[in-house]
């Protein structure tokens, strides 16, 4: 059985943005149980966590001699291992693996570099200024994407690990007022929390967070 | 044969920064010959190109039915499909396959948003302020990443996809004098740069330019 290694103690206080959410959805997905090593801030800086991730970041995935960091990979590795996740054909697979990268790469950048300017240059006077630029460059990959999505459900055809990677980067804009103005991207997100495997993963990752405040 | 996109006239003047660079560089490893279609920013953003690629960037991947985009996604098609860019056991191809995501999600990020503050940022008032916040966030990186790399030759014992992603998200810092402070990069680089097959990439993307230049 894989071990996960999460926060002990989530700074989205258990709204399901850390990213050890995609392991655990990609897990549930594919039907595989999974333990849960928690670690503080302060364990994620020490050797033997940097030996697992060399940024001092979560996740973390271990089976066996196997250790994997960046959930990017760590769903991939699922998607490989187990049936479900990436579509069989040649075409289609290369094409959901494509979306994967662009979830990761082009569509999440700016969509973080907004955290930095709301956590970061809180208080500086160009705030607002910083705040229209990125929310500009979210705005044109938004478009990007809408265009491409067009009336489907899922990214390349069929649900597959580029929607768990996808869903997760642009479900971090809620509450900006700027995801609300694209519906097909709420519906999206609607869609993707509807299944049961999202809805495991996000209690799973929720209590952690009701026994971190309770005790 | 697979075709690939790159720039018809390079932002980069020739330098190598360009992404269809780490696609050209996994092909010459693997000894794959290509044909390269040159498309200018006006191509890049009509419908035939977005089909391709829903972002309008280069490089894109085409052989037979199956089309990639995304440099990260097309390198990884390569070295699934061609012996030499990923270990075959398990537990170290997991770890060059974790490497390959952390250059594009964990270290090239602000590497590319220092080139927006660099780009659009400049003569705001703020420019030297956010280019010191950026470089705070590059440098705790490439920290992390010197003490992950430690004596190593490349970031997964031998040679692999990783470090054709990860040398050329750091080369984009070339001239900064963030790199020069690294002598682990700058030699890793130049390890990287003296492979035969960087060198037929280099000069092959830099032939375009010439050509260019000279029409």
């Amino acid at each position: 059985m894989p071990t996960i290694t999460a926060f002990k103690t989530s700074p989205d206080k258990g709204a399901g943005l850390a990213r050890d959410m995609r392991v655990r959805w990609a897990l549930e997905e594919t039907g595989q149980p999974y333990d849960v090593r928690l670690v503080t801030f302060e364990e994620m800086k020490q050797p033997a966590h940097l030996k697992r991730q060399p940024f001092g970041q979560i996740p973390t995935y271990e089976e066996g001699d196997v250790t994997l960091f960046e959930s990017g990979a760590i769903v991939f590795h699922i998607a490989e291992h187990h049936p479900g996740l990436l579509p069989t054909a040649a075409a289609p697979r290369a094409r959901a693996i494509s979306w994967m990268f662009a979830a990761l790469n082009t569509v999440e950048p700016p969509i973080v570099e907004r955290d930095h300017v709301k956590h970061f240059e809180a208080g500086k006077s160009w705030q607002a200024e910083r705040f229209a630029l990125v929310d500009e460059r979210i705005r044109t990959r938004l478009d990007q994407l809408a265009e491409a999505f067009g009336t489907a459900d899922w990214l390349a055809g069929t649900f597959s690990a580029a929607d768990i990677l996808m869903v997760h980067a642009i479900r971090r804009l809620e509450g900006s007022g700027i995801l609300e103005s694209y519906p097909v991207f709420t519906d999206y997100i609607a869609r993707a929390a509807d299944r049961p495997a999202y809805r495991r993963a996000f209690e799973a990752q929720h209590k952690v967070f009701l026994n971190a405040s309770s005790a």
